[in-house]
């Protein structure tokens, strides 16, 4: 059962709600924002969906609500900063704004950060940095929830990583975890009795299969490309821990719940070389062409990185999004109780 | 039937042959050894099995050897370079080399690259960034030779990537194409009479198949993880060409052979942070867990990437390598023929 909500009560109860569990008001509109925006370009699941643990980890106290993120150290146009164990969306706005600054005076910049926390919908900071005529490639570890590939237990994180470019018509972000599939899209699967289409994970013995409920006992999601995706999502662990001297996916495997993440923010001006005109050009030649095939199939259509997220956030802004009637409940228990 | 080929032979003879063909004697010397390197390295698809083809590119006038890349902008730390239509090889050491230099100068450092060719193994780049100490974000457009996701017709290079990572014990360099398994690979299985292990590409009617018969008639590889490779190609081949202001996939697929691609070489220098026992030691443990898990198969084991590269290179310079006899009868007819 899903309910629909305008962004702007979305944006209000989330906003009293944060400001109740202690954030000052700008904060909590800032992360209201960030969270209403996420479910207006579709992703409820990293935006309403993920207030109510948002504010378990608060309780917990593994996010700590007063934290301020601080510079520890720079050289040149890469930076470090510590996110003293704030809010993952407050710490990653902080970080994203400076990647840009350093980009907008030395052409391209990049902040390593430690010591975050979950940051949502890893899409909108790539938004964040499309607007402001930037490029960028931006990336997370996470705790492991995937195998390496040739082993059985997990060691990986799905590490979702960002690449973002401007665009008049409408931002190119592409926003990818390194599983084929994410545990949510493997449940709904396993909710209506339907195998995935592709391989999503392995099974007991090891071995990649379609069945959700295999996967889900399993806890192992497939990498995307097998071996190739494992080799990524390692290499992209290592350079955010490397980077930030953060807390590695190992690390944050040895504590019950995932927090102190690592993160690389990493901004080029797009204005550097003053051709906008031919950028906008060549960039719908190539849209241009990607999308002038052959469907695969009756509802089947080439889409860029970006153009649904999109038409999901002109939709939802005009007619309200549809949200599920129980987390809504859920939230506004959370306000008034 | 392969023959077994010491290093330093390879090297003289191909540096004889590319002297042969116009190039100067310290240019013949280099491009010998990337060539022999990429075989040290067990990659002899993208190392001495490439020569004559490359022989054929001059002669097509596709490559110049007399061309010399140049600057033609530069702002702060990001610089676009004109390849001139030159040796790919040669024109993506003089790139790595400047984004190295721009990185020791700025911490980071990147150099666009237009109207270049082949570079042959990707990973070749990322293995000279680690061995000075540098980490690097690497990649190539190339023609169209994948579908993107939703159409029939091959509309997305395979777009090589490499991340590269120095460490003491042996470098970090993942070079990985957008697509599942390589030609080269596909047609392995086919004179096996083998299917393919995975997914590896498209039957004739737009659907995914292990098939390589099929898959080798219809000329569209898989991308890996389906969709999501899909996308991470397609932007690739974006950021390659604004920030070049290069040739497109797109572009690239107008002309019946590839020339002219567009490359990135972003450059990190690890001592930025002066922390190289750090560095290590968070190395170091991601490697150990990573590996430390109960193997999928008798013969399976976790690799880091470029652990088997190094392998091979260890194991190459003591043996000499296996090269195919009629490749080598190939490269020494055209030279003294």
């Amino acid at each position: 059962m899903t309910t629909n909500i305008p962004a702007k009560e979305m944006r209000e109860v989330l906003t009293a709600l944060f400001s109740k569990h202690g954030f000052s008001k700008e904060k909590a509109k800032l992360l209201a924002h960030v969270h209403t925006e996420n479910t207006l370009h579709g992703v409820n699941s990293h935006g309403i969906n993920r207030v109510p643990y948002f504010i378990e980890q608060l309780q917990r106290g593994l996010v700590k609500k007063d934290a301020e993120a601080k510079k520890v150290e720079g050289f040149g146009n890469m930076e470090r900063w510590d996110g003293k164990l704030g809010s993952g969306v407050l710490n990653a706005v902080q970080c994203t704004n400076r990647a840009i600054v350093l980009a907008k005076e030395n052409g391209m910049g990049l902040v390593a950060l430690r010591n975050t926390n979950h940051w949502m919908r890893a899409g909108y900071y790539g938004w964040m940095l499309a607007e402001q005529n930037c490029m960028g490639i931006l990336f997370t570890n996470t705790e492991p929830n995937m195998p390496a590939w040739g082993g059985k237990e997990a060691r990986l994180g799905n590490n979702p990583l960002v690449i973002a470019i401007p665009r008049k018509k409408g931002h190119i972000v592409l926003d990818m975890a390194m599983t084929q599939f994410s545990f949510g899209k493997i449940n709904e699967y396993k909710l209506r009795g339907d195998a995935l289409p592709y391989d999503g994970g392995f099974d007991g013995q090891g071995h990649p299969t379609k069945n959700p409920d295999a996967i889900l006992r399993s806890k192992s999601g497939l990498p995307i490309g097998y071996w190739k995706g494992s080799a990524l999502a390692m290499v992209l662990d290592m350079l955010a821990t490397l980077l930030s001297a953060g807390r590695s996916t190992y690390k944050l495997g040895l504590e019950p719940f995932e927090y102190g993440v690592s993160q690389i923010f990493l901004c080029m001006d797009a204005a550097t070389f003053q051709d906008g005109d031919l950028r906008e050009k060549l960039l719908e030649e190539i849209i241009a062409y990607t999308q002038d095939v052959t469907p695969t199939g009756p509802n089947e259509k080439t889409h860029y990185p970006g153009e649904r997220s999109l038409a999901h956030k002109i939709e939802n802004e005009k007619n309200g999004m549809e949200v599920s009637e129980a987390i809504w409940h859920r939230v506004n228990d959370l306000l008034n109780n």
